[in-house]
């Protein structure tokens, strides 16, 4: 299964930067193919990742991602709506949602969908954490300035330098487990 | 153009009620088939309704609908995910994102979109609103008991009995304009 290069088709380069720091240890290099994806509405990333990969007709080695924030209080919402809801709700939408709120619970998922000349295979990564009082640090994107790792030091994934955020990130998690699969 | 009967393709049951009720005195006979649909993630319920169209292959005439309610302040948020949100955040949780807020306008939106050997069309209705400080009423579903439409007395369509509701609903609109075109 080894490979030296596979494509990542996203609309959003920030993932690719992230995930591309994440393969370069493990000598993968990762290259953007520029897709606006076809998304399903499913409760499982890992079901709307396979679903939009389907669409993709391109036999070269490659993988789709969908990731989400799900926040306990409401049902995991918004889960694999997140970056619809972030359009329009903003994190301020969100803390106001928190408002008062004990149980701040939240964790991010990253599901996978990869495929290549063996089939299409699955990867997955997840980090707990809690919503925090306010907006908090402009790095990162998404959700990250109200995002606290329950594995920090209380710092939001916003505040955290990039290096930081990708030994604990649910995309980081994910993609190595990838590398690990594509490396074995 | 003219049908005595046509299928309605959904899970909800409530919405074939209302629906048959509209098609009724065109002397349309409308049938629930029953689909749990694959929802596509879009801005527009027109496209939603299509493509879960598409991924129906049956000869008889049928119709799918999407319905939607957006609020002006959330840059109309729920939109197409509003049956998403409501199971994730209830009423109570829109009333909460609507807590001082001055803007409180909101229109419900539905889009059909109806096959037969003809072709697809697409049929829309659409009613302007705004959101209630309270839930009000038990009658209807979903956003029904928070959404006082403009052209009424002030009574949220969850306290309006179905006819009345029935007379400038989203819904009712979008089935007439479908039930026009078949009998015209």
């Amino acid at each position: 299964m080894t490979k030296s290069k596979i494509w990542f088709a996203t609309g959003n380069k920030h993932k690719v930067v992230e995930a591309a720091t994440v393969l370069a240890p493990y000598g993968i290099k990762l290259e953007h193919y520029p897709l606006e994806r076809v998304e399903i509405q499913a409760d499982d990333p890992a079901d709307i990742a396979a679903y939009s990969l389907q669409q993709v007709s391109d036999s070269r080695p490659l993988c789709v991602e969908d990731a989400g924030v799900s926040i306990d209080r409401w049902g995991n919402f918004p889960g694999p709506y997140s970056s619809y809801v972030l359009e329009r709700l903003g994190n301020s939408g969100i803390l106001k949602l928190m408002q008062g709120e004990q149980n701040r619970k939240a964790h991010y998922v990253s599901a996978i969908a990869y495929r290549d000349e063996s089939g299409v295979h699955i990867f997955h990564g997840t980090v707990d954490g809690e919503i925090a009082q306010s907006i908090r640090g402009t790095n990162g994107f998404g959700y990250d300035p109200i995002f606290i790792p329950a594995e920090g030091d209380g710092q939001t994934f916003g505040e955290m330098p990039s290096e930081e955020k990708n030994k604990i990130s649910h995309r980081a998690r994910a993609f190595c487990a990838l590398a690990e699969w594509l490396t074995k």
